[in-house]
């Protein structure tokens, strides 16, 4: 029995507009995309709102993936959307409209079954959530969080203080450059490092990931894919991917470690060849094996 | 005995101002930088040319390595010379001074012992220079050039002759888009494969380097650097520790390739960390090998 895996994060709508095409009202946000990345590879528990709008085919969905929705509430009210349009180079994207609706005033609360997670992750939301979920666990191995440059500009203390009690950052090279002052990836590390999480990813999109650790750095190169369809939440699919190895392994050790950011790369890899969720609805466990073992063919020497 | 590595390129006094500072008339070029590199893994032949005014240390320290230079001509005239200014992000450059100098009539011809090298590097000259040197080759086992936007732009068809002709093609992401109009670098690797060249590199700076053969892909990370003083010359060192590489192993299967491409890796993450080729002026080869075991570690899971 693997260890169990708690996100809260956002459920929203998404309308994306990329060089492939456009993809209106989808299922998006940060805790469907890390949920449904970690349920190939173990039980996954979700905190999040929707309004009641949200359509019941992908509350099904969700469940299909054996997530857990106990903390999946709905309330009166329209679901969090979010529009946006990607750029030929698709590392630059733009918010066309972003209506929070019922996640402005998302609170999460922990169901009592899910205050015993091993395993815990905060996907992007104001950092003073973040902790008050923090707070709400009882017994828990390993919290990792993510961030963006609007609560590191906007909300700097309430983030100094969430990162002093999280063992795990994962954010990506211009966020980790924004909340250090350095360019330098080592030097942000080691700044990021020394605010207390013992773990940092730095994602860096189709070129990879980085991994720093006190048993050092670990660098994992992207799989060079022919169709990149839509970016949307490959971030948060790398990090379910990555907790939901952990879980799996029953390990929080450097190797285990290391294969976690493969499996997040994995599962971000097969993200991004369709819009939203969609490539995820038909992937199969033996397509993560699979393409796990693309990773190691990708980089052994 | 390892393979001879023969090269033909550049040699240049430079005047480089980066971040971390200036350098005034150091020893450059593309020719440079590959035969030092090269140095510290096979023997090295070197093809180019310098004006009377190169300082007489400065081939004594080529010597040093071991580098045959009978291929090295000095005529009267100054040498090849650039001034270059590096911005904060390092992977921007602007040419601020350049002076073809006795580099303009370079005619470059093969001593009759180098027409049996068993490796061959063209860096980047003017691509009818580059094929008239491998008509000039008796018994090549293996080719490699490399090439850059001013002659994919300027002088395609001399280009594409070329590459019907080479083995290996090293050039970097934004020039495989430039070549192909392909922004994605599975499907320039494919166009510019068809081409000619069965191997093709692309290297993308502090991200790593891309090896598409037959074979299918190889990915390696760069090692994350504290210190980046300079990274003029790194694409060159890159090649050259590639092709030394090769050449030490006496073989062009694909484990031998992909040990190249690290090789190369290893050798241009050492170039940066000075100006010029100040660091590899002191490296040992048991740098070299501490090195490639920091890449094993870096990349291993």
């Amino acid at each position: 029995m693997a260890w169990s895996v708690c996100v809260v994060g956002s459920v929203a709508l998404d309308s994306v507009e990329t060089p492939s095409g456009n993809a209106p009202n989808i299922l998006g946000g940060s805790a469907s995309y890390f949920a449904v990345a970690a349920s190939f590879l173990a039980p996954v528990r979700m905190v999040a709102v929707t309004g009641s709008d949200f359509p019941a085919g992908e509350r099904e969905f969700l469940a299909s993936r054996g997530i857990d929705l106990d903390g999946l509430v709905e309330v009166d009210g329209k679901t969090f959307r979010w529009t946006g349009r990607y750029h030929d180079d698709m590392n630059v994207r733009d918010t066309l409209d972003l209506q929070l609706n019922v996640f402005a005033e998302f609170s999460p609360k922990l169901p009592p079954a899910y205050r015993k997670s091993e395993l815990m992750f905060l996907a992007n939301i104001q950092p003073g959530l973040q902790s008050s979920v923090l707070s709400q666990l009882e017994d828990c191995r390993y919290s990792g969080a993510d961030t963006m440059d609007h609560w590191i500009e906007g909300d700097r203390e309430a983030l100094e203080s969430l990162l002093a009690d999280v063992q795990l950052l994962s954010i990506n090279d211009s966020e980790a450059s924004l909340l250090t002052g350095e360019r330098n990836m080592v030097a942000a590390a080691e700044a990021i490092r020394a605010m207390g999480p013992a773990a940092l990813v730095i994602k860096r999109g189709e070129y990879g990931a980085l991994l720093f650790t006190d048993d050092g750095v670990f660098a994992v190169p992207a799989l060079p894919l022919a169709n990149v369809v839509d970016p949307t939440g490959a971030g948060d699919c790398f990090a379910g991917g990555m907790f939901g190895s952990l879980a799996a392994s029953e390990s929080l050790d450097g190797p285990a470690l290391r294969r976690a950011v493969v499996y997040g790369s994995v599962l971000a890899s097969f993200a991004v060849e369709d819009f939203g969720l969609n490539r995820l609805r038909t992937l199969s466990r033996a397509d993560v094996a699979g393409r796990f073992q693309e990773f190691a063919n990708l980089t052994r020497f």
